[in-house]
């Protein structure tokens, strides 16, 4: 009776608690499940990256760690008001729930195993794991940075994993228009993609280039770099899409670090400190107003809002009726905000 | 032959046309249309609340006429960086369009008399004018506040009138609470509402109320003032609510007048300063991600999009983690957004 009702009780574990066992008796190794995998590669990054930023700047992260009642959590790490930057926030966050059946209604579109066969049932367990990152620095001459790699899992009844995909990129959002750190940001991203997979770079740019686009404004919100969500076993095996995932997690710190030590202390005026700010204002409209991921997040009951909201820069302006004089600095900016550009 | 023609042409002038024929034919009085009375009571209160605002400022307001390609257009005024306001709007907009199908159904859910009898035409044309303002004061003692005033109309096949509606309202956002101001604010609407009718003003606060929050931080825009839409037959006839809505809206520049002589001289410290930041982008917040008019207008094909971020705040910040101090000024204004007053 006892070996029956072991396995019953084993059973009745949610995904959370099954993946703290494991990981508490063993590890966590490549034989790991990718949810406890993808999990130690974000932490492991948040650190790195924080480091990265903290040796460019000269002050320190605060970190927050925070619970999700409904279950999971994160880790916040925000530097504001420092020496370089005006705001700097990278995040992490694991979240274990169930999904009722009009979510799984929704997702089995771009998803067909996320049931087997015909019946769909009342709820299923997932897992999603995300790192964020976002950096405005003081400097209107330094560009802002936006990063977000993450993984998402749903379980069967059975405990086993059900259907799985990968999402991320990473773009650029100058005030000034430097060619050289638009074609190292662009270079370093392709040089990741074609490692991998020679179709994904010419996707995923033109994927950047339609997602971050403030279409009330028919403008784009910086000059681009990758974007893609739902990869899955179509696209390649778990195994790959995850080598790829951390390949091009990890070009950010050196690429950014080369961006912002040739920015970081160049000389500007009170003009082009303003013309900062406007931009600060139509990268608040494309978060507030177009950006899916803060939408759900604002919508999701229970979410940590300062952790969605760590995007929103320290300071931002709107000017009512600012047009870039012709042939300014300014307006090249524009121009290629209005028409996105083959960088490599 | 000629006979038949004639009339056959002037079937075929739109609304905009027949109704600027009838204003240069014979002006605009009480016999006139309400689309021509709307239009004459806005244009002569624009120009009213244009004048207080810059006596208030002791600067001039920008002033921009703009048409909109589809039909009708507007006169947006806005005054910014003054002596009083860092930005103050004062715009009115009057549209004349085309209904498609699916719009028309949708509107049928609250106005039953767009469509007489059950067959739903492909389209139908319609009108709308609006007053919008908003000003951002500069001395953080001194609140913003917002007004809107508009009315609907749809035309029959036939060009004469078939569904109408009233919608409006004033709400007021302080960074720091002065009960007078409060007062001053919710009375001078209530005796508006009251001298018209008894329910309008506790229905319109309750409306205000509710639609005016920060629903992602569980906090209200502001302290309130009234809200509502949809005034149609149902509530009085269209005489009575034009009424109302014209003594609403007048309680505007005497009502604001004295607030701001209360405190736009008032002395401040940069803390305060800085909460004034953070409000605003609490404001900016709402407007973003909540108001349905502005989601409306941004994804209104040939909006004038400057015209509708006219509320926009000059200057916003975010600030992570920012709470007040316990027992603060500011603490109090919080709480009083987390649980709405009877002011009056």
């Amino acid at each position: 009776k006892i070996a029956v009702d072991e396995p019953m009780k084993l059973d009745e574990l949610t995904l959370a608690e099954r993946d703290l066992k494991t990981k508490m008796a063993q590890g966590v190794t490549d034989m790991s499940p990718m949810r406890l995998r993808m999990e130690k590669f974000i932490r492991e990054q948040q650190k790195d990256i924080v480091q990265a930023l903290e040796a460019i700047d000269g002050s320190g992260f605060r970190i927050d760690e925070w619970q999700r009642k409904e279950g999971g959590g994160g880790t916040t790490c925000v530097l504001q008001d420092g020496n370089v930057f005006e705001k700097a926030g990278v995040g992490i966050s694991l979240v274990y729930g169930t999904l009722p059946k009009a979510a799984i209604l929704k997702m089995r579109a771009n998803h067909k195993n996320i049931v087997e066969g015909e019946a769909i049932p009342e709820s299923l367990e997932f897992f999603a794991a995300g790192l964020s990152l976002i950096c405005h620095p003081k400097n209107p001459m330094a560009p802002t940075v936006h990063l977000n790699y993450r993984y998402f899992e749903t379980a069967n009844p059975d405990g086993s994993s059900g259907a799985w995909w990968f999402g991320g990129g990473s773009d650029l959002t100058p005030n000034y228009l430097f060619d050289d750190d638009a074609i190292l940001f662009h270079k370093s991203l392709k040089d990741a993609c074609d490692a991998h997979n020679k179709d994904y770079f010419p996707k995923f740019k033109k994927w950047c280039d339609e997602y971050f686009v403030n279409k009330h404004r028919n403008e784009s919100r910086g000059i681009g770099g990758i974007f893609f969500d739902d990869l899955d076993e179509a696209t390649q095996d778990k195994e790959s899409i995850f080598a790829f995932i951390q390949d091009s997690l990890k070009t950010f710190v050196p690429t950014y670090s080369t961006i912002m030590n040739r920015r970081k202390d160049m000389p500007f005026t009170e003009k082009e400190k303003e013309w900062q700010q406007i931009r600060r204002g139509k990268y608040v409209e494309f978060n507030l107003v177009h950006d899916r991921g803060t939408a759900f997040g604002l919508n999701t009951p229970g979410a940590r809002v300062e952790s969605i909201l760590m995007s929103m820069p320290l300071t931002a302006s709107w000017r009512y009726m600012y047009e870039p004089e012709p042939g300014s600095r300014e307006e090249r900016l524009v121009d290629v905000l209005r028409e996105p550009k083959e960088w490599v």
